[in-house]
């Protein structure tokens, strides 16, 4: 038997509608601005977008000082007409922002939050606020999609929900919780800080693209450590991109299964999440089922 | 003017002297067995040199499974005999040992752990238990050096104190502490964990190798956030290789300027610590004085 993840709450009444504006903002890495116009003007095909001009502003590898990319989260938290914020792509950044901002500033006019990657970090931020987001592609990225995709993303910003089923089944058992996480190197290098998403009793997400499986050890090493995968009700995996075998031989598939498999949760492998060819949006802090049933 | 790093107590009666028997230890990754042969005469020159047969074993990329190196690092620790526990090589998998050793076993029966690189993790268990340690070349590495960094690594193990000078000053100031730390790397992965080494008031070691400029930003990130860059009395930085710009330009000194610069406490950086041509062994846990005088 193949495994299964469902949602089983009803859909946050806070979501997306045609002609809401959505703000669209880079807090993390410089993108092509090409891709990037693209992606906006298919978001105008529905929404309002509205973005600051210095978006495109490159500074080594952020788009833009740390002032700047804080200084455009916090007019798109505080724009009161707007009920989406979409980040342009990922990179690294978001992480730095991070001591600058509070969950209460998050929850005090919530918005749906996009994306994915390196937003991993604002995804924390929004489920200390406890409030939802959406683990899905990014505005420079929609630039160059297929049709499918960018309709996904749109039911997915309106609200719709599709589980996810045939995943592969690394440990059995069943559980439930709030779905949190998104990027295994974001989000160990969160451990430790004021910054960590709430892990207890959840169902962690986690994906990832070029790193070599000793890395993806460390990392999961790091999360055993500091006791997440003792407080998670399961394990989600989605897409590990490029984590190539060095000269030694190890599979990264070897590595999730041998640092995983006996926690005492379930854990299912093969979403079609992050950083492959198809990243279907995910609804973080919606609560999920993991089934994860016996083979027959 | 240059800064300086200089050793301000009396170095620890407990040292190996002539005649000492040593145990080589494989507690991370596989190595090249001749280069250890070789590593090992040199050792034997001067010292009776202990290890297990199954030393060799290669399971990917660790040398051996967990059960393997635990043993064969918790008979080096029990062996009353020994004063030395020499590293083969660094690479991954010391951590992967840390929820297995206390301490109170490092305390029990003090011995002078070498190494560096991964054996940063075991480096912060022995700070941990209080007892000094040598961040120094390992078995597998002393096979093909020279003549003179073999010398320089008998007479600091055998208790020779040298301190550093002509070092590029980052941030202006002097600082007293034990010192403490090595591979960053290690280092971030183990913040928020049970493992991390005691960093009140030290000064913070820091050397990497093969991280782009952003990842170094992000894992200085994480000590920051985890307020280890606010309890530290001084940093010391040493070597930063093939740390190599990417398509976005940043080199990783100004990373490390931006990032280390304005801490309020002195940073030095140039020390020949790490994985480039020199690595002088430096004396972890033993009290450091660092001066960073402004320019003339």
């Amino acid at each position: 038997m193949l495994g299964r993840l469902d949602y089983v709450d009803s859909p946050s009444a806070r979501s997306v509608r045609a002609g809401d504006r959505l703000r669209v903002i880079a807090p993390s890495g410089p993108f092509d601005v090409e891709r990037f116009h693209a992606g906006v003007a298919f978001l105008r095909e529905r929404y309002e977008v509205v973005f600051d001009d210095d978006i495109v502003t490159r500074t080594g590898y952020l788009a833009g000082d740390d002032a700047r990319r804080l200084r455009e989260l916090e007019a798109a938290l505080d724009d009161p007409d707007a009920t989406g914020i979409v980040c342009a792509r990922g990179g690294f950044g978001a992480t730095r922002l991070l001591a600058h901002l509070s969950p209460d500033r998050v929850r005090a006019a919530p918005k749906l939050l996009v994306g994915f990657s390196d937003v991993t970090a604002l995804h924390a931020l929004w489920a200390r606020a406890g409030v939802p987001s959406l683990h899905a592609p990014m505005v420079a990225w929609l630039g160059g999609a297929e049709d499918a995709a960018r309709e996904d993303l749109q039911r997915a910003l309106e609200g719709a929900r599709r589980g996810f089923s045939s995943l592969r089944v690394l440990a059995r058992g069943t559980a439930e919780g709030p779905i949190v996480g998104g990027n295994l190197a974001v989000l160990a290098a969160l451990v430790g800080t004021p910054h960590a998403p709430p892990i207890d009793g959840a169902v962690l997400l986690l994906e990832e693209v070029g790193e070599a499986p000793y890395r993806v050890d460390r990392m999961l090493t790091t999360l055993h450590h500091a006791g997440w995968l003792d407080r998670v009700a399961g394990v989600a995996l989605g897409d590990f991109v490029r984590c190539d075998p060095g000269a030694h031989g190890v599979r990264v598939e070897e590595v999730l299964e041998e640092r995983l498999g006996a926690l005492g949760v379930p854990v299912v492998a093969g979403l079609p999440v992050g950083h492959g060819d198809r990243n279907e949006p995910i609804h973080l802090g919606a609560r999920v089922r993991v089934a994860a049933p016996p083979s027959p």
